[in-house]
């Protein structure tokens, strides 16, 4: 009873917390950047504001007979893609809704907050507990996806208008690596997956044994200078390096460079500060897993496995060993994004949120700059299709030890 | 002199009136509503209120020397299609430009109008006034586009918000009208076209004459209780009395009725205010040249060419016989849009403004409720591809005498 | 009595050396190269033979109750477009169809043409007769299509097969025109249309008055000298010369030069003999109606109107006046193809003919050197739409007198 | 050395049968049935006859020199995705080569088998041999893509042509099981892959061990009778069944039972036969990944890993554990086509045989009716997109032990 208790406490913390994080990222953005959605798969800002509360709507306060004067019409308009809920706004047409306004939906999120901490206040079932853990985890995740979303959203503006302006002062950190900076890792009989404490997605379930065979880690991750190189070195018009697939979309879409660089008397990349010079040093972002892919057997390696990375995540000391795991970029693995075994998708409606995605994408590790910091854990599994460059995904290269 | 002088002093105010005017549209609206933009076919609110400022700049103000200094973003993002001026942001990505900010094209707008009465007060030479009111005639045009892309654009919310609320006491014109009452015209060899004085657009010259047949005009428009018969004697399901262009066009889009028409228990409508019960008694509107035609073959007349419309407008008395030419809704009429004989486009840029547009379009007539007043003229040339359907576009039948 | 049976025998004759000429025209061609088909806007050369049998069993034979075994399937696979007579083969998918195999098709042929000649002697009526006249019309014109078809079909293939050997010894006629070469009329009001015996088809129908000021036109067809002369001078490189619509076409499919056209030294052109240098002198061919506008525009002319053209050629005297009216290249006209005043269909299922297409499309009067001869005319509307460019079409200039 | 040669002879025969075969299949079609192409992922007959070919001169003549006067344009038409070796013609319009004739590539065929067999007579180095191999197993796998892709070209036809007719007397199996006919596997730490003698795929290699949980299989594969069940019980309405891309091909493709089925009294299917009454006993087939997992997930089980596929087929008796291993359907299993741990494609060309489509594709094991009986082997892993439905694709299902 205490542990609900003092768990409650922690979720309301938490909850609290993230509800403000979510607003103070729309804070520097007019309704108008708020409002428009550049592609089928990015959303506007105030559909996150609104979809991350409708969630907790929907799972915590309706089964309750708890809603609102807009229910009806935001539960068509929010829902994402959940079946089981029943119609809904298409995706591709999220950027035609200006009404409700940002205002209205900015209510909106006051009045399922103070529901949600009436309830919390109040007491809540172990069930209960689990829904709004998974709220705050799923607006964790839309926070992320609102700066993406967000930044390319911004990018078809030909001004290039910054998200927010350049910090004056940055001391970049010293990257002096070497190529051959490879960490070894025997493998063996291995277990990955969440262990029993703590939060997690179903996804990440349960956990198991793998067996590797030895590999390295690079201690780093690939950096801008890194992608020059390769770049400059015809990577994007040698269609040996590259799955046909990827090869395919490169010419579709005349991949030369990663999605915001240009080039003119030198690199720019367009970013949350707006269009700079390149940071060379910086790791490599906004790439495919095609081109990822592409880039590791250039350099005459390949991408890890989302076991060996684990692997060497749990066993690693990241001061002296593998660096930038987490809070830089997202890494893509080898691995497409399939089931564990023995894995059973969550019951009810939220038993839709990971399951069904299970095809045609790979898995990345780590975390980025953007995702909150609690939201980082070793066993996070995130995913995207293989042509996706809108993230802040970049790689580490692993080879056989 | 005096005349230059007069001809001034009436163009300052219909520049100061039409310039707030378009504000005065805009006044109902959200910075999101004025931002998005729900097909390649109609522009963002907010666009057309830069787009028409941007032409007086250009054409007026940029050939003195005269321009501030968002010229250089503005021009590539405003300017519509004038290929003589340059590159520009591309017609279907219009609704992504949510920077400048809606207060800053008002800015805009307000600079460009103080600029430009100071060149009136200073006085103005006859190239400049021509120009002048050419820019008064175009922003014309685009207030009654204003209003269509507007509608459009709100019509894809499935909360059908209402752009101003309904007026309350409407009194409602009895019509009683039978589909009998035609009135006849000589034919012979007519003249069509503009005459010397007056502005009129190059489309709507040389002045020329043509040969007519006999024929006959209806005395009124065909009427949403019309259109309804239509529907429900299967003329939306009968090949047979549609273009071939026009049957498979039906196929693709599932057409069953006018646009933003729905049939629930009875007919409704979406229009400026909202989604209502439709108005039997009013002229139908929101059909395609495709729609007007199969209508026509159904009823067992035919379209008007330009010239029969255009002769009986000049001829007939519009209180005893021809009824709704103008402010009702614009009339589709058989005839392509192509140069009379003899036409010659301006000379500049502004030669853009009509002759390249002569293809795959059909001419209307007339003017419609959100046409100005003083826009409309006898001669007036409007135009649009026979699949479209969003603008105030309805018909008038006719037949041989 | 007397004039149907003579028309009777004229008609008989005229239907075996038309079917005897379409056979004669699939001589050359493997049952492969009957069968494909490359774009959804050409036929297989198997459909056209078979869809110009099946329109005389549908329109002569099945009224009588005549069908055949394959009756039923192939009604199914070779009406054209047909809505009064049911579902049909998607246009698009004709060029799947392997079965039946050539020869069955031939052998369906020759069925149909003993029935029909079997009818004829035992004497038709005067609505027979009529049908047959269309029906002979009909195959005529898919004549022409069958090698315009055949053309397109192996231009795909990157050996560039001859669909016939080029004759050895074609002495070429010198042809010394200077463009100043301008044959004027007076206009005025003038008749078009067809006039009362005779076969025509229902769109040359009725004969009317029209009104033209004075004109010229050019003695000669435009040449692919002339054409050359377009290309180099930056014609498909500059925007103002065309229509919006047929810029971005040119855009959308990197127009750089006619269809089939190549440039490696020298100007090489693909046609019925392969792929050959380009003749100089011919006139120009494989033009869409967008590029024969620009072309007009480059070279400060425009295209004759429909009724300035066949006012001109019912006139003029063919030797020493226009050349090359028949028999060389289609000539596209500036008029949109429409209905003439007093325009009826045909009734029944023949009234599908024409009417459903005047939409969007041009006319070209005249003929080219794969029409039959016997079935050009002063009057004949020959029709494509504007981007459309694998017929035998050219142009004529014209301009104000 | 002797191996050598009695490897050399075994190869010999292997070979001859091989292109014999070949042509075989070919025998009941016409040279139109042989050219067409229905969709870009199905090949004409006539060109996997020539490829096939081509492969060997490519692989085995050339390097020494030997080459045919149609060499140049062979490889442009027939070169399928190899980039190393230069321009190709496109996928997609492969059905428009009517020109060489089939009589054309059989020649052709035949000048490669000469050549092919005068080197075996004078002795193959290990390389040749390996080359050898390769080319007689790359043309079997083109024999079941010619059957499918022939099937699927006929499919088009309205008139549902058989390929050949059905047997008179077959006797069909008595299948007598139930759905809990389950056979468990103790998993473990196991190996797959291929074992060093005899002809492998690359990407059978390296032999390497995973570890598997305990785990059943389904003793017979799914049949036609209980996918009907699945059909009638909702299968394809149900979206909580299917992944979400899956979902999404489904609503886009309009999927209501597997490929080639139609219902109309009873249920039919398509096939090499024509159209005929369903056989309710016999596997399941045309089926895609994403209805194989939406049936396992109905009947509440999954799809087998390619491990514990393999696994149990290397360990269970066919005789009376696991039935239809081989020569029936193919096999979808839940694996992601991917590169085992130390992978390496093969050198040279022919390294793009596989490697470079390890993306967005499962595995499916076994063999079906279809596969040459010596091209089956319990390591072969065969591959397609989850959305391919016009392979002979079935399932067998999976469990936990």
């Amino acid at each position: 009873m205490n542990e609900v208790v003092s768990m409650s406490n922690l979720l309301r913390t938490a909850f609290i917390n993230t509800r403000q994080k979510t607003i103070a990222l729309a804070e520097p953005l007019s309704e108008a950047d708020m409002t428009i959605q550049a592609a089928e798969f990015v959303s506007p800002g105030k559909w996150h504001l609104a979809h991350t509360s409708w969630f907790f709507e929907e799972f915590m306060l309706r089964p309750l007979g708890i809603s609102f004067v807009q229910s009806e019409s935001y539960r068509f308009l929010f829902n994402s893609y959940y079946e089981t809920i029943g119609k809904r706004q298409p995706q591709y047409a999220r950027g035609l809704i200006t009404r409700p306004a940002l205002a209205e939906v900015l209510e909106y999120r006051e009045a399922v907050n103070q529901a949600v901490l009436k309830l919390i206040n109040a007491g809540l079932d172990n069930h209960q507990l689990e829904i709004l853990e998974i709220g705050i985890n799923h607006e964790q995740q839309h926070q992320e996806l609102f700066l993406t979303d967000i930044l390319y959203n911004l990018a078809q503006n030909p001004l290039y208008p910054a998200y927010i302006p350049a910090p004056q002062d940055v001391i970049k950190k010293n990257v002096a690596h070497s190529t051959d900076s490879v960490i070894t890792f025997a493998g063996g009989l291995c277990s990955i997956g969440h262990e029993a404490s703590g939060f997690s997605f179903d996804n990440e379930l349960p956990s198991h044994l793998v067996f590797l065979q030895p590999y390295g880690l690079s201690r780093h991750l690939v950096t801008n200078a890194e992608w020059v190189e390769f770049i400059e070195d015809g990577g994007y018009q040698t269609p040996l390096l590259w799955l046909a697939d990827g090869w395919k979309k490169l010419k579709e879409e005349d991949w030369q460079m990663p999605l915001y660089w240009q080039k003119q008397d030198e690199y720019l990349a367009y970013g949350l500060h707006g269009l700079r010079a390149l940071d060379l040093q910086a790791p490599v972002s906004h790439i495919s897993f095609f081109e990822a892919d592409a880039f590791a057997r250039w350099a005459g390696k390949r991408l890890p496995t989302e076991a060996e990375w684990e692997v060497a995540a749990r066993t690693s000391d990241p001061e002296s060993e593998l660096q930038d795991l987490y809070q830089s970029v997202w890494q893509w693995t080898a691995s497409p994004y399939v089931a564990y075994p023995g894995f059973k998708a969550a019951t009810g409606a939220v038993g839709e949120y990971n399951g069904k995605f299970m095809n045609g994408q790979y898995v990345l590790r780590g975390s980025s700059f953007a995702t909150p910091a609690s939201h980082a854990r070793v066993s996070y599994r995130n995913f995207f299709y293989p042509h996706q460059r809108w993230q802040f995904n970049g790689l580490r290269l692993a080879e056989a030890a």
